[in-house]
Order: structure tokens, then C-alpha cells, then sequence
């Protein structure tokens, strides 16, 4: 038997929504991605890319993007980081603070389900604190168990609940903790709430801010995230991704980063029209008699109450499929078994997944 | 003081090649970049590329890609593993082979220096086995050693010395050698050289191969690399990714690598010309009295003897670098001190180069 490292027995690897391979036939909303293109800038830099500086390696510290990203949100370049996705600014985040601390991390009993995936793989303890009766994030608790933690780290809003809270309450939250603890808040859907605590940054030398393109700005495919901190927090970040891998955007992400903001009135505008349709949909599904929680994300997080429709939320997940509609459903935690995480496409994409979960429900109904 | 991970104290991130800002008005023999562009398919790719498609993340593990690649190699794609970079694929092995194991590994004294970096990073024992006097490495210590190791892990060609071992000496260690005993072989300028052991892996279950795009195939830009293997092997590289990061490769890299092999004969091609010009180049440099090694890479390793010459090799990089043209010159380790590093370019490239290095030996030979 060939002998690998013992830790591979440990890992439950991280498991994203299906993308089937005949993706045409479905309306896709299990992945939370944007159902609007990006903007016509990133058409145009492709067809004039010069090709020829694919044979070059991209700048390993991207200073140009970081200052771009930097001066959007009212910060200095030193202040960025940049990874291959928000995935993977995460995991050098849980790398760089976390690792091989003798201190818990405290995490939200549901949240995003990379969280613990990530602190199995570095051997990082965590404590996951209870969700209120709401399914709001209780950061009392976090407050009480700081003393003897490590770190703090959490998604607002947050998924899949989509629940969201005010920047006011975080800054109280931050004054009141123990300035020496880092602090994660990831704001991946932070776009569709408005409430950004980004600007808190110069204040709390311990908040990372991590953000991602894949959501707001339609460009889940491209895989860029990024970080907004202390130049403290973001040297130790680049210090473990040095020690890992030299250049982790390649040339035509960096290229198309850079560009974004160029068009941010095009992306607000298809951010805004995300929110009015999600604004109707939880309505029309209210009036379907659906318990709907008040989604600050592109998403919805919807309970179906197997004892009032005859039907549990798995199995409308799946007749959703055989419709060809695609949601997510996750059958642990126990917590969240009632729910279909459903992401907003385009309205007439809702208005099918509209009628097509009524003739489900009404048909179990009977 | 905000505290962070006590790991990050013993980091010492690997230094790539410098990528100066005002790169044009340099001749770039730096960083072993291709110096022709890359098929004109990629320029068609991008061209006609489907921008719509970058809101959706790509395919989690790229089953048609990897598909590609096996066919190419004459493996299935379950023996395909596939990274952003090589060294991104190199990271996840040394993780996935040798993490939290009690037993040494055994690398080259003088080899890729992430190497020693990546085993810094996981908490990775290593050692460093003397290179013969020649600086070929020598197999029959690693083999003698190997009883007690957790693994082997070196370049072929090596570098920064460019010498090869050839496939025969390579199938002979393999058959000596435990056969559950991991072995890395990182055959990054495999294509330069031509005698790669990518077929052996059905027969050694242990033998990991790892390749990238970004040499002969001009596509550093992509970030690109992949590993071949027993699905034993790539299982367990799939099962670290997946707790680290689910999307890898961006959607525009995954279309570029599936279309590198239809023009295969472009980058044969482009091969054959730099291994022409490699050989011109050594041939002139042993004309000017100065020691090259037997290059089986796309660049020369030169030794600048200080006395011969009147200036050392520190000083011939910065007086090349003077005259805008970049080499790589390493401070350490000792071994490697009296040598530069010089990437094969194009032949007029190449050309200045001899000139201008010829011009700063004779002004110092006086």
C-alpha cells in the first residue's frame, strides 16, 4: 500500500452545486451565480488581448489591480489581497491567522460549509456557535467565547440563511471584542445587502474583509476574490500564498479584474434588478403560504413545511430537477433539512421556477 | 499585538524572477518564459469566446480537460490531476503525500528551490542529498536513504542545473526502490529534453509526474500545470483541493488547455527552434573560454570562473541588467554562487546577449 500523508483519512472535502453537462436544458439556480453577463468591457479585452503576453508570467503582487481594487473602496493597494477565488483567499486566510494556534476558532453553526472544511485540513479547532431561534447569528455568544479563542469567523449576510446584519452592530461588536483577535467577515453577497463594513478596516487593525467577483459582478468564472485589511494582516497572507504558489491570478483574470470598476453603474444596475426580482419572488412565494427568510443575498432561503404540503424539501428539490430546475438542498445539518436554497435568475426564469414548485406543492397538496 | 499563526515566523517564501514594470525595454532570459507566442488557436479562442459564460463557475473537476490531457499521454483521465500552475499542483502533492508523516523526505541539495519551501510550509521534514560533483543528481544516495524516507521529490531535467537523467537510469531506480514509497518527478522541461517517463506510471503506482503549460507551450499566462499518476494518487490530490479550493482553473484557462494539444505540431515546432538555438548559444559561450553545462531545458546554466574572468557571476547578472537584459543569479546556496542562469530567447535575442556578455567579460579580463 502506498503510504500518503495520514491526513487524508480526516478530509470531507467541500461539495459545490451540481453543474451538469447539459447545462442548456436547465434554469440554474443552485450555485448562486448571476443570471446577467458581465459587462461589454470584458467582451471587448478579449477580443484585443495580445495573445503573445500569454507566454509571460503575470506579476506576482498584481500592485496595479491591488491599487485599483484599493482605491474603489477607499483603501491603499498594500491593503488587498488577491487570490483565485474567495475560496482560496479563505483558505490562506485560515492558514495565515489560524494554524497551529493552541486557541479555538469560533464559526456559526450554519454558515458557509467551507468554514470547517477549511480548519479540518489545517488541523485548526473550531466551535461552532449556535444560531439564534431565527437563524440570525448570535454574536453574543461569539462575544462571550472570545477570551479563549483564536479567531472569528463568519459570512454577512450569510449563507445559505441569506440573513444579513447592520454595519452598526458589527462596529459595536468589534469595539467590544479583544482588538488582538483576527476577525474574518466575509461579505461574498455583500452587494445585494448595501451594508459594507469594509471602511471598518482603518479602525479594527484585526477585520479582514473577504470578497469575491463571482456574485455581484458575474464573473464566477474567472475565480478572483479578494481581501481588504491591515497591510499586517495582507503581508501575512501573501507570505503563506508566496510559500505556496508564486502566481495565483493568471494573466487574463488580472486583465479583466482590472477593468471592472471601469463599468461598476453596469453592475449596479443588474445588482438592482437581482434585488427587485428577489423582492417579488419572496412575495409571490409568501403568498403561496412559504415561510421565506429575509434575504439580503442573491438567493433565497425557503422552509417547506413537510407536515402543511405533504412533501419534504428534498423531494422538492428533486421534482425541481425533473422539471429542469436546479436548486440546492443540503440534507445536514439537521438544522436546514426543511430548506431549498434557491438563487435569483433572471424573472422569467423565476416565473417558471414560480409555477413549476406551485404545481408541485399543489399536487402533493391534494 | 494581534496574534496570527506562529507559523508565520519560520516562512521563507520562494523569490521568483523579477517581472520589472517597464518589461519592453528589457530582453526577459529570466524566468525560462517561452520566447515564442503561443498557437494562433488560443488567439481564435479568445477571440470568439462566449463571455456570457464567465458567470457560471467552470466544472468543478474538469472531467473532458483531464480527458484531453490522458489521450494525449496515453492514460485515462482519472489519472490526470490538473492546478493553476505546476506549483500549485506541487503544493497539493507535498500535502497530500507527505503531510503530518513521521518520515524525512529526500529532495536535491540543488533543485527547484520551492521545493524546500513547500515542506517548510506543511511542517515537512526534508533532506537535502548532495548533487555528484558534476551537479547531476545522484540517484544511488536517494536509493540507499530511501529505506527510512517518506518520499522523493526531484526535477528532471533539474533546475537550475538543466542536466537530465535519462529514462532508462530513472526505470532502473524505480525498480530498486520501495514501491510505496511516494516519488515526485516534476518533469517541468520534460519537452526540451524528450525523454520523459510519463509512460511509466502504469507500471509504478508510486511515481507521480508533474507537468506544466508554461514552458513549451508558452502559456505561463494561463497558470496551467498537471500531474499524471495512478488514480490512487490523483484521488488523493482531488480529495486536498476540494478542501482547499473547488474551482482551480477559470473558465478561460480551461478552454485554452483543452485546445493546446490540436496544434501540437506549432509547439514541436517552436521546441525544436529553442533547442537549435540553446545548442547554438552553449556552442559560442565555450568559444568565449566560459564552462556550460549540457542543457537538456530551455535555458544554460553558465559558470563564471572569478579568476578566468576578472568578475564574478553577481556581476556579470547586474552588468547584463545594465544593459536591459535580465538572467537569473541565485546568492544561495554557496554551490550555485559562481553561476547565471540564462533563459534560451529568440536568436536575436540571443544574439545581444552573447555580444553583450562577451563586451563585460573582455572589459574586465583586462
Amino acid at each position: 500500500m502506498i503510504e500518503l500523508s495520514p491526513k487524508l483519512n480526516t478530509l470531507t472535502p467541500y461539495i459545490p452545486g451540481e453543474q451538469p453537462k447539459n447545462l442548456e436544458e436547465f434554469i440554474k439556480l443552485n450555485t448562486n451565480e448571476n443570471p446577467y453577463p458581465p459587462s461589454k468591457n470584458v467582451d471587448n479585452l478579449l477580443k484585443t488581448f495580445e495573445v503573445d503576453n500569454l507566454r509571460l508570467y503575470p506579476p506576482p503582487h498584481l500592485e496595479d489591480l491591488r491599487e485599483v481594487i484599493g482605491s474603489f473602496y477607499g483603501v491603499s493597494g498594500e491593503n488587498v489581497f488577491v487570490g483565485n477565488g474567495s475560496d482560496e483567499v479563505l483558505g490562506f486566510s485560515f492558514f495565515a491567522f489560524f494554524y497551529g494556534k493552541k486557541k479555538k476558532i469560533l464559526i456559526p453553526e450554519i454558515s458557509y460549509s467551507f468554514y470547517p472544511v477549511f480548519a479540518r485540513l489545517f488541523d485548526i479547532e473550531f466551535e461552532e456557535i449556535p444560531l439564534r431561534e431565527d437563524f440570525s447569528i448570535d454574536l453574543d455568544i461569539f462575544l462571550e467565547k472570545s477570551s479563549i479563542c483564536g479567531g472569528i469567523v463568519f459570512a454577512n449576510p450569510n449563507a445559505p440563511t441569506s440573513l444579513g446584519i447592520d454595519s452598526k452592530r458589527l462596529e459595536a461588536f468589534l469595539e467590544s471584542l479583544d482588538p488582538n483577535i483576527p476577525v474574518i467577515v466575509d461579505e461574498a453577497y455583500m452587494d445585494f445587502y448595501g451594508d459594507s463594513i469594509v471602511n471598518l478596516v482603518k479602525r479594527f487593525k484585526n477585520l479582514l474583509v473577504v470578497r469575491t467577483f463571482s456574485k455581484s459582478f458575474a464573473l464566477a468564472g474567472i475565480r478572483f476574490g479578494f481581501a481588504i485589511g491591515d497591510s499586517f494582516l495582507i503581508d501575512s497572507l501573501f507570505k503563506v500564498r508566496d510559500s505556496f504558489n508564486s502566481y495565483t491570478i493568471n494573466m487574463l483574470t488580472y486583465e479583466i479584474a482590472k477593468s471592472v470598476f471601469e463599468d461598476i453603474d453596469y453592475y449596479n444596475e443588474i445588482v438592482s434588478k437581482i434585488i427587485k426580482t428577489r423582492e417579488r419572488v419572496k412575495n409571490s412565494l409568501k403568498e403561496m403560504g412559504l415561510e421565506v427568510f429575509d434575504s439580503k443575498t442573491n438567493f433565497l432561503f425557503i422552509r417547506i413545511d413537510k407536515e402543511k404540503f405533504n412533501i419534504d424539501a428534498e423531494n422538492v428539490y428533486l421534482k425541481l430537477k425533473e422539471n429542469k430546475i436546479l436548486v440546492r438542498y443540503f440534507n445536514s445539518p439537521e438544522k436546514i433539512k426543511d430548506f431549498i436554497r434557491v438563487t435569483i435568475g433572471k424573472d422569467e426564469e423565476m416565473d417558471i421556477f414560480l409555477e413549476k414548485l406551485g404545481g408541485i406543492l399543489g399536487a402533493f397538496k391534494g
